[in-house]
């Protein structure tokens, strides 16, 4: 068993951290850090349980380290915030750790890859740069966006039909705004048309997730995105509506056997955390929708629906949702950690 | 004051006319019409309120009149099933009633307009085009689908502009549906993504209703939309994202002084049901909202908001709200005959 | 006009305060005042309003004060955290202000009353109290706990039958916790069986507001209370169940007559804010409802139903209903004010 | 491996049925049985699904049997509406069926039990009586209404105390009610405070399944209870608020321990779907709660909170939760087959 430490151990994503690696078979968690306000206490004192049941009572049980603690596994997840994460992050992959972010911090240095194995888990090759660059025995790897990862994940079957430009627009749940997040008297019986930062990211991730690995660096897929991010009243899963204009004529068959054969790049398939099927195309009228589709896979799929033509595009809509904070958060991390272990960068 | 009868009193969009013709100063409900199942009972026990409150003592104690009935107010509201308009409203028409329509029926009738007043006053003079082709003394306005009237709101302003094309993206309130309508069950921690004959009305209703008036017809805009269309879980309004490629290049300052300014064709400003400002532009970030901004002007504005470019369309992209049961049906229909009486074709 | 100013203007029952007054026959505002972040700012700025549309335009262009400012208006509406009401309330009733306020820091005072009128007008006597012992020209007078409303609005009109003991079990408005008050991530799909302090408050409140005016004091009503409060998703409303047991045997007539007669004493029916009917007993089977009868009598009335005998109680049980921002605090200050006016202690 | 048939499988109880069934170690579906509607369908065209995910490809293919299909598992679980199972479930006992029924139809006969095993395994001798009394080799067994379930879990380790009398408040999800079920107009931000037909099993159902088997009948509990039944925006679990008057003195830690120490009678301990632990006292000041509390011993368990001392009833309050449509209806019933199996009686 190869030990982890979670960074951020109390917040909403810390806790998915926790409840997705209970009985993982090849982690164990064996330190959770927290911040000065928490550290010390046992974690069942310093942590709010915003998701169903509990923790463990081992876990429920283990003591908080601070920030600074000196972190003795070489693994470590991070589900902290941006602005704690760029000075944490660095300095963990300086003395050694392998940091698998969650975080934003990082995505858009150029050494460092937004990995989503089934796309790219090839761009996991940029942590050998970041050890060369920065002399670091450890690195940092990390998952994009939580609305990213829908979006990525559709597109990654079909970059081979040449996405020229795409519409999206995102009905995000709550659950992304983290704990206490968004207050019930904004969102009950209301839809909120924004949602700080989203948009950019959403134009900008993906195209560097479809990239290709280019020695040091990463190119950017040769696209043009266009978002508006919205939240509703739904507390996981992030449903987007997507109209895309391909570079030369594509059926309905073929993306919908682009999705269906999809599989990803080894050493994926097999990996603990990998779904057996990334994508599901679903025929019946009325999906994907959050609630019922965001499990699939453990979460960890990604559910497409709705194909028609897209008479403004000149090419295709669909919806496609996945689980925020599984696939979108820390079990991409996991399955992140997965190929990192798999490919001996770890 | 003029009598009118309210078609289909008993469902949704019947309790809604009730509950606005309350205190208006030119109508009042003299009959109330449903179906046999309600007929011969008074109004309170046939009807199940979903509305705040009640009807009034007067309403709730009139007798419900059958469909057969022999009505005798000129003035007819219809709230009707589309299946049912279909035969009752030309009967209607036929014997002498002008009936105000928020049923789909006749919508696509050559000779029948989708009155939405601020945007296209001018499309009830086919009536007389009716009268003279069927002999009618009556006769059918029709108001548009409720998710396109805050579209046709938003761009009736900036029609001046070249409207090529239009990407649309919906999520609309529950009330839409009517009664008994979604189950709680499908909604609730949801959203679902598909909403039966809704997209290909919001492709084509809107383009008639931004059309020219030519003769005995309407001369559709010409310009092309797609819509997605999804139901969230909000009881009332609903919020379009909509992207849009002119045909010459507009500025900020251009769209949202045309929002500003744009009060409708004479005679709406200053009738009954006419709001002071129809396009509301809240420079907020996170507006417009279904929960705070439906109640704008009486539930008969439309609020816009978010106003950038659109890098995909080569255009701009915004957000636009309205009520869907007061703007988006019986308010508007109210507003049409309104428009009617003041123009003398009832 | 008499002027007003209001504490705590920029929270949630701040804004209700000034959407209720405005266009107030007596009142209008002319200070807002809150913490020192907001002082100095305009309104607009200074609060993020959470209800439907936004304040007047010459409210959103109103200077806002801090809590130590010169306060000029001699009725002072309080909307203040009880924290720091202690202290603020005390200082504005010494400086000459008559404060009606909607913290709980006097509420158990001796001399202050809680005040609702329909049950205890009288109460409001304890005014001169007040300044015969501190020597003040001004005064404090509180209105109860959002909860403590429905229950003592309910009962004030049974009082003749002699409540012995009752049950309640609450069901509690997300708008009750202020903003931004309750996570969403908490309350949906789900309840939350807690809230703090509001047990004890419930049990105690009713007893003094349907207690009689005693000379310097109020004696509390001889009878026992036991409280289960929980929060619901929903918007505005608060729901009591209450199964109640009698001194003497009373019948189902004797009550409803006794809900449906109650006017409250000289001098509220008339008053501004005072709703025609108090309580409303509605005769369906599944009212009162939050949603469709809070705005009942312009959200001051209190809405009843479901009588039925209580086998355990030996008495009977039914449930009453609620607006916890309106009757259940801002409402009932204004009322408070107005009756104020009205016996010449303002 | 033992062969079910499942009445009913279409519906919202029927799919859970199905769902929980899904990898049982002793009992796999063979038959699935419906309405003339979905008969000759394959399950997949019959069934709208409404649970997360969907059925296994095995079942989805299946086709469904109609009413009057000659049944050949020997065990069937019942989710048929009572109106139907009066007559079906009969004639299936009488077939030689055992009938694990979901339905009301046959709770009250006086030969049937209300089965819930940890508190009343013992009463499933009632089928010997059945056999005998009607000269069927099959039989009937029930489970008790959704909302009785937490009752009885939560006082059957209370009976030694002598429960003398309880007010119930149930707040109770939307699943309860099947689909389509509440619409969403009716349940979205609001509370509807009646159940039809609710209270009156609550009332009695639990003072049944408490009570003691003697000979051919059960001897019911001799307890008076009072219930009070609301519906809130809530899927799953349901939630009761209880005040209990014991005949003897009991002590806060009396109580505690009875629960934490409670497993039911022999042989329920170690069966398939018996929870490790059938009531959970949580000590947290905020718990039960649905949302976080339903999926306890796999929506087995019975979750329990809040304990204060009640001054009405002079005894003592609390606050219960159980998964309506786990624990509450299939999830029991399977339970109960599983009880049939252990002790011979199927």
């Amino acid at each position: 068993m190869i030990d982890v430490a979670i960074l951020g151990a109390t917040g909403a994503v810390g806790q998915r951290f926790i409840q997705l690696l209970e009985g993982h078979p090849w982690f164990r968690i064996t330190e959770l850090v927290a911040s000065e306000r928490s550290a010390g206490q046992a974690y069942r004192d310093a942590a709010r349980w915003v998701l169903s049941g509990g923790p463990s009572d081992e876990i429920a049980a283990m003591e908080v380290l601070p920030l600074d603690a000196d972190v003795q596994a070489k693994l470590v997840f991070s589900a902290l915030p941006a602005s704690i994460a760029k000075e944490v992050e660095w300095q963990m992959a300086e003395a050694g750790h392998v940091v698998c972010s969650n975080a934003s911090a990082y995505r858009m240095a150029e050494e460092v890859p937004i990995l989503l194995p089934e796309a790219n888990a090839e761009h996991a090759e940029l942590v050998k740069v970041q050890r060369e660059k920065h002399r670091w025995s450890g690195g940092i790897v990390t998952n994009s966006n939580c609305t990213s990862a829908p979006v990525v994940m559709a597109f990654a079957p079909l970059r081979k039909f040449g996405i020229e430009a795409a519409q999206i627009v995102s009905q995000q749940a709550i659950s992304g705004a983290g704990y206490p997040g968004v207050p019930s008297l904004d969102i009950m019986d209301n839809v909120i048309p924004y949602i700080g930062g989203e948009e950019p990211k959403l134009e900008t991730e993906p195209r560097k997730m479809l990239g290709a690995l280019a020695g040091d660096h990463i190119d950017f897929l040769d696209t043009v995105m266009s978002a508006t991010c919205t939240r509703v009243p739904v507390l996981d899963g992030h449903l987007v509506s997507i109209s895309v204009r391909f570079a030369e004529p594509v059926s309905e068959e073929d993306l919908i056997a682009a999705w269906d054969s999809f599989v990803g790049p080894d050493p994926v398939p097999g990996l603990p955390f990998a779904p057996p099927q990334p994508v599901i195309y679903r025929r019946e009228l009325d999906r994907p929708q959050p609630r019922k589709d965001r499990d699939a896979g453990n979460g960890m799929a990604c559910v497409v629906g709705r194909l028609r033509p897209c008479p403004v595009m000149g090419g295709w809509k669909f919806l496609a949702m996945a689980h925020n904070t599984v696939r979108g958060a820390a079990g991409c991390s996991i399955l992140n950690a997965e190929v990192l272990v798999e490919t001996g960068l770890l």
